[in-house]
């Protein structure tokens, strides 16, 4: 199952709207088939392993890191697939919490005499399809935040001079990041400021990721390296109802796609961008700041995982905060996180927090 | 040697004004004596290991961090008790830097027959005594900054609620860094937010550090914890020359030490307190804050070592940050510093950093 968990990490960020699957099939203690939700989500991973598999399926035990389906969707539904092929036992650790599967893909195997292990690595599973299920039950995807800042938490000078902070190694980090990203999503005030692509570079990747900016008023730059490249890498924009309506127009003949939001306090409310992107099928998002709207996630407890990397460099308080205003009186009320790790990243470091599992 | 250095550092914080020395002496491939400088300073390393040792020192190695003194002080002088023992070799990484000493001990030794063998983990002792070098050479103490902080590097609520923000094994961690450093420096600011007492607790120490307080007008609460305890454990005070005169009266009396400092932009100059320090024979100088205090030793680039704990909470914008204004407007001009180590502390974490040796 650790096998096939590996495999279906290989999935992520490529996969949405489905989830990041892995599938392996042992026959005889000898591994006969492997696979993994393709890019686009299709083929599913069982399918590709059975395939592979071929008549060495007949009899054999099939892993797989979620509950086969049961519906007919783009592609035939897998519980069958794997009937077909004659597989004797499947290891799942968790059921699929979409309606149209939940219980549905085992109760069909073992209908049709397939037997049915679960439980194995469920809490590694549920970490790994943590988006796939925050999108079917709660409508918003799995929202991962990123601060690159000094040591006293700044993320540019009080000029604005915020390149770099981080070193190549850590760079290096966010675009693998990135990549296993369904999106990228950042503020204006961040796509103003650093002009970025918000792509994944010196990484070969099937699909890049969406690239998202929440905007109220659309008053982003025409000319930038977003907007040039809106046709290359999908651009969406999050914005007010109250946004001009000639910015709309001439964004969306640039080739963005855009996304109207509720707001809430005069600002994009953060809850709603995230069901935005939730209905648009987004699995996993990957924030990357700025301070505004890393504090807006904050605040409404949408984030579900912090990565941050802090260079060994201070700028003082007339720095640019990593994290806006929060309205935290107390430190009771402060937003906590759990560490999961912490390590060097060139001479910066990397940790790891993911919000408390009793939460 | 890398023995030696380790009971070397049993002293430190302890041996001030002296440096923390380690020494053992070895005969035939056997450990005959073993010393590190006392508590207070003396006796030296080198008659403590003699000591032991007794004639198993005739002919022997000794193994000291630090070149043996050569000068009557109060005790005579270690490259004597060395000859007088019949010590054949003494190994040692480097000189020593006190005019009164350097290169003399080892001349001494050589003139009567001792063999003298230098060079061997030079870099690690002159990171042990740098404190030492650095009073000797600069005339102040070595300085560690401490920063215990939210993830965006705050250090309080914005209506000042600091404690707890780091867990009980980040906290343990600070007192074994207390008791490595003659003495605690805090802010006028911090003395009064926290009322901290500034003691090693949960570890024994022979002695504990000099309480150190930076407080222009003196201006702080006569009922503290710090003003009750300071004829149990020295309370040092840096305050500006135009304090007013019934508050020096009063902090004399009630036991602390007054040192005035000479000011620099309304506020006590950061590397005039420093001086103060290393006047009075500090070697080794913990600083925990506030913000402002670690801005100025920042800005005036007098931060040796960082040792910065990060809780996985945050605080906004709103927050006390944990370094003041350091007048910084360039990622260029940023005081900057190398990655040491990086740890998990129960849910926090720890990272340690060092002036870069290029600088």
């Amino acid at each position: 199952m650790t096998q096939a968990l590996a495999l279906g990490r290989r999935g992520m960020g490529q996969t949405w709207p489905n989830p990041a699957v892995g599938c392996i099939v042992v026959a005889d203690g000898r591994v006969v088939g492997r696979g993994w939700t393709q890019p686009g989500g299709r083929p599913h991973a069982e399918s590709q392993a059975l395939a592979m598999a071929g008549d060495a399926a007949r009899g054999a035990t099939a892993y797989v890191t979620l509950e086969p389906c049961a519906h007919h969707g783009k592609t035939p539904p897998c519980s069958d697939a794997l009937i077909n092929a004659g597989v004797a036992r499947v290891v799942a650790p968790l059921a699929d919490s979409d309606p149209r599967v939940s219980g549905k893909g085992f109760d069909r195997l073992r209908e049709n005499g397939v037997e049915v292990i679960t439980g194995i690595l469920a809490s590694e599973a549920m970490q790994d399809h943590a988006g796939f299920f925050l999108r079917v039950e709660q409508g918003r995807p799995f929202l991962t935040l990123k601060l690159a800042m000094t040591l006293d938490g700044r993320i540019a000078t009080a000029t604005g001079e915020s390149q770099w902070i981080t070193g190549a190694s850590a760079r290096h980090a966010v675009h693998a990041l990135r990549a296993t990203h369904d999106a990228v999503l950042v503020g204006g005030g961040t796509a103003r400021a650093d002009n970025p692509r918000l792509t994944v570079r010196g990484l070969s990747v099937a699909k890049q990721p969406v690239r998202v900016v929440a905007s109220r008023h659309l008053d982003l730059p025409l000319l930038s390296d977003l907007a040039r490249t809106a046709t290359e890498v999908p651009l969406w924009l999050c914005h007010g109802t109250d946004a001009r309506s000639d910015l709309v127009t001439a964004w969306k003949q640039i080739g963005a796609t855009l996304l109207p939001t509720p707001l809430s306090g005069g600002r994009l409310d953060a809850a709603a961008i995230l069901s935005a992107l939730g209905q648009q099928g987004l699995t996993r998002v990957f924030c990357e700041g700025g301070g505004q709207l890393a504090a807006s996630l904050l605040a409404q407890d949408l984030v579900d995982e912090l990565h941050v990397f802090t260079a060994g460099m201070a700028l003082g308080a007339e720095g640019h905060p990593g994290i806006g205003a929060l309205g935290v009186d107390r430190l009771a009320e402060a937003p906590r996180f759990e560490l999961v790790d912490v390590r060097a990243r060139g001479g910066d470091i990397q940790h790891i927090w993911r919000r408390p599992s009793s939460a």
